[in-house]
């Protein structure tokens, strides 16, 4: 089979203007980007207010492997299929971040006949929205840290009459707003700032990836331009002596750094293999932030399609979770059905049985020892009302023995149905049961309900997460955890919900833990608040929010060729 | 009078398309970005490769001063003009960093009646070519840091057995590649990374600001993609132990960081007020960087246009000594005249006569005593053998009598003429007769020469630039610059040409000294090599390569509206 890149660029695209207006764009509600991007303008949303909105299809999967489960595959393939069936669907998905691009994954565009293309145009810069976060962002730190200079260097006074601003009285050991970066740089984990003359006020400080900026999550949740100034003026840049909150409005950043993603908020349109649409946007990972794509895309696409695919970051115990606690909490949007993807690797690898056999040959003891953690899986989704249907993203290698065994398997738990899929190998072809099976399951009647009120204090929240979010036994807080939520409930954000940044590796805490583990205790090490997204994230155990890069990254195989095309991705 | 971001968004704007077939695109040419910009395929190169080639108008100015002398504004109006006049005219300029954006200036799009529009998108994003050389940059500096974490927790024989890659072994203390972001953050001048356990190396690191990256000077002075391929390769990034370079070929780095980069190697197409056609490309700054827009978009655009209107950095010791002796020296392309901007404001502030007295005015013998400054820039223009032509940019608050003396001082000068424009406040009215006076010296015959040759030392570059470039008595180089310059010269780099990092606010290296300073020493501090651009860094005085943010820092006007436009650039 061909690769990925080979694929791509070997499609032959639909005029952009033409998928624009395939969807039922305006052609004055598309910005175009080159020939095969444009943005979609939000007064589509004024024109189509009173318009029946389609129905909505969460993909998720059971916890993630080294050898891929084929998530957004999935996703796109579905979505391929639906319109292959006489469904007008839309995928709509997070925009892939350079870090994993060059790092490990070499792309995020799905793959094989199942791909948005051109995947290069996806992968690398798309229409410059992680750009915009992540300069938005760090006009906010650079404001902060300027104001602390002149503050220091004028005293209250001084800095008053000459300014003309308010002297905010920053404390320099509570900077709350550091910085980021779209890569994986190890050594931006923990840094000094400030060092020799004149530059500024020393402090510790650190570089998250931008997928991490609070700003990329204000991005997924904002519901129009105005909604997301507003948040960005609540965003708590540091607090002052007194313990404070100081603000981007505080500090008179927030309008620059709006104008700075104004274009940001901007959905882009590209379109799959076989010229389905599919809107790109937004990128927060779902281990260190809540994993979804935006609101925005999803509200504009479910007012110009029947069916839309949208997919949550890594397993259901992480993405799916925030899609539900945090994404629809905010959007009041509730999905018809939900996909969890598995393939049969992934439950042997799940297992924790370990092998000397390759894992791409039948194995039936470790196939159904994985099996439950597909269950568990299965059951979480369920646990929120929504009708689950199981898609096994078939290999090459996989026997149908096996397939068969594991169809029968889901068909006897709570899901609502199992399909195999095909879409990797047979693109629109490949998905077209499962595509009708998603179709029956959206039309039964979804139940949905939140796993917790916003009432609940912040330590009941953390309980009821690690408890019926994982199955943990409990929860434990560390002494500045617990600190820090009495804080946060005294500054009144006690009510926000909780957006946990945890490995994606196990249902727990611990990578090392597969299948279903029991007897746990989720560790809490710290709340941080971000007042504009809406939450409070909780870190567990020792998940960082800057990844590093490996021994053998990406990027060595990236190069441009002779015609001058990009090579090496994906 | 409107203010520049009314007048911006009142004009009324040709399609893109319309824009690009008139200057003589072919549609397969443009890669549109929105309703306002096009990046330009460089296919149109090979196209047009027989095509006689117009005349290129170099525009620099007089020592800068906080009144602003109009240099964007003059040469916008001066290729508005052209067009009037019947000349097919391009302006070709750099994109604005949003350091100076959101700190000070808000805005270089010129001004006025003399604009490129729409003013917000060519200051804020662009076409994410910035962003591109950032985030190419940071790829660089993640590469470098990640191999020295990897090499010294395996050491070399477990290194080279587990990744299959050569051991480096990097000198952690002769790391030459650090990191770039495009904001004014004076507290990232100097840092500590690498803090805590197992955050990679510990070492000095320093952002600059993303005008001052080599890769910003590559991507104005490469001549194709395949160039800018191996000028990439050719980064030195660290030495290792024995004292050799480590370049970003030896790491793996150098084709994901082209692949970054693109696209940003495509020029972008805007037009001004009058629809004159105008390339943007490139940022480098005139004090820290070469400060001239790039040989690509001069040269598509001398391929169509019979004028070719190019901006320098700063005073003529600044942007235009390193456009003859650094842009012109790669690229071979001499320009047929100079434009000298020059304000009477200017010549007062340059006098170095205080009064108490508004600079608005009149003031005989200021204006007298300010003129040596003019002088001495158009001697040092006419020093390289390019006809000159004097424009005065023309203040409301002008008054004739003094505008005829100055006419008549500079036609008694050395200069081949003298215009006031009214390019601001006219536009395309303008500055008729300053066209016609450009026209005049492009026909006259350009003696180009060079300051110094390729095999002069360089000790005895830095001597001719600091004696003839700005009429020192000398130049003083630190032990540090000593044994750089005998190190360099040793590793084969002493036949590259210099780039000066100094002070604009003076022809010397001290802001304070104004007019034309006498009996000054240029200290030279230290010499930084930048093997893909092809010259050396010799940082003068204390200049530094990344800017604070002042007490009432640009940001604070900058907002969106009810209506969700931009509000407050410029």
């Amino acid at each position: 089979m061909l690769t990925d890149m080979d694929i791509s660029n070997c499609a032959s695209l639909k005029d952009i203007n033409e998928l624009g207006a395939d969807l039922g764009l305006l052609p004055e509600e598309m910005m175009q980007f080159g020939h095969t991007k444009a943005k979609v303008e939000l007064s589509v949303l004024q024109r189509l207010a009173g318009q029946r909105k389609g129905k909505l299809i969460i993909v998720t999967a059971v916890t993630p492997t080294p050898h891929g489960e084929g998530k957004t595959v999935t996703s796109i393939g579905l979505t391929q299929s639906l319109n292959a069936i006489g469904k007008k669907a839309c995928a709509c998905i997070r925009q892939p971040s350079m870090g994993p691009v060059f790092g490990v994954k070499g792309g995020a565009a799905g793959g094989g006949y199942a791909q948005v293309v051109p995947m290069q145009e996806m992968n690398l810069h798309l229409t410059g929205d992680i750009h915009a976060v992540s300069s938005a962002h760090n006009l906010g730190a650079a404001a902060i840290a300027a104001r602390l200079f002149h503050e220091a260097r004028l005293g209250k006074a001084e800095f008053e009459a000459q300014s003309g601003q308010a002297f905010l009285d920053i404390d320099p050991n509570e900077i709350r707003w550091h910085r980021v970066v779209d890569h994986n740089d190890r050594c931006l984990r923990q840094i000094q700032v400030g060092l020799g003359d004149n530059n500024g006020p020393e402090y510790a400080s650190s570089f998250d990836i931008t997928a991490a900026s609070e700003l990329m999550a204000i991005l997924a949740l904002s519901h129009n331009l105005a909604d997301m100034r507003a948040r960005i003026g609540r965003l708590v840049l540091a607090l002052n002596t007194q313990g404070q909150v100081i603000t981007a409005e505080d500090l008179g950043v927030a309008g620059a750094m709006t104008a700075i993603m104004a274009d940001a908020i901007k959905p882009t349109l590209m379109q799959t293999l076989n010229g389905s649409p599919c809107l790109i946007h937004a990128g927060p990972f779902a281990n260190i932030a809540h994993g979804n794509s935006s609101i925005i895309a999803d509200d504009i696409a479910l007012r110009l399609a029947d069916f839309v695919v949208t997919e949550a970051g890594f397993g259901s115990d992480m993405g799916f979770e925030k899609f539900c606690n945090i994404k629809v909490r905010q959007s009041g949007q509730v999905p018809a059905a939900a996909v969890l993807v598995t393939t049969l690797k992934a439950l042997k690898a799940n297992s924790g049985l370990v092998s000397e056999s390759d894992i791409n040959l039948p194995d039936q003891a470790r196939l159904e020892a994985g099996f439950a953690n597909l269950n568990w899986h299965i059951n979480n989704v369920a646990r929120y009302g929504i009708p689950v249907v199981v898609a096994i993203n078939r290999f090459a290698t996989d026997t149908d023995a096996e397939l068969q065994w594991l169809t029968a398997a889901v068909n006897a738990s709570s899901a609502f149905g199992c399909e195999v899929s095909d879409a990797f190998s047979q693109g629109e072809a490949g998905a077209v049961a499962l595509a009708q099976t998603v179709v029956r399951a959206a039309e039964t009647e979804s139940q949905f309900k939140l796993l917790y009120s916003d009432e609940a204090s912040l330590e009941a929240k953390l309980s009821t997460l690690a408890e019926v979010g994982y199955g943990a036994a409990g929860v434990s807080l560390s002494i500045e955890a617990k600190q820090q939520a009495q804080q946060l409930t005294v500054l009144g954000y006690g009510h926000l919900p909780l957006c946990m940044a945890k490995t994606p590796l196990s249902i727990s805490h611990d990578p090392s833990l597969k299948g279903v583990p029991q007897d746990f205790e989720i560790p809490v090490r710290g709340l941080v608040l971000h007042a504009g997204a809406g939450f409070i994230t909780a870190l567990v155990g020792n998940v960082m929010t800057m990844p590093g890069l490996g021994l053998k990254p990406g990027y060595l195989k990236i190069d441009i060729d002779v015609q001058g095309e990009i090579v090496g991705l994906g």
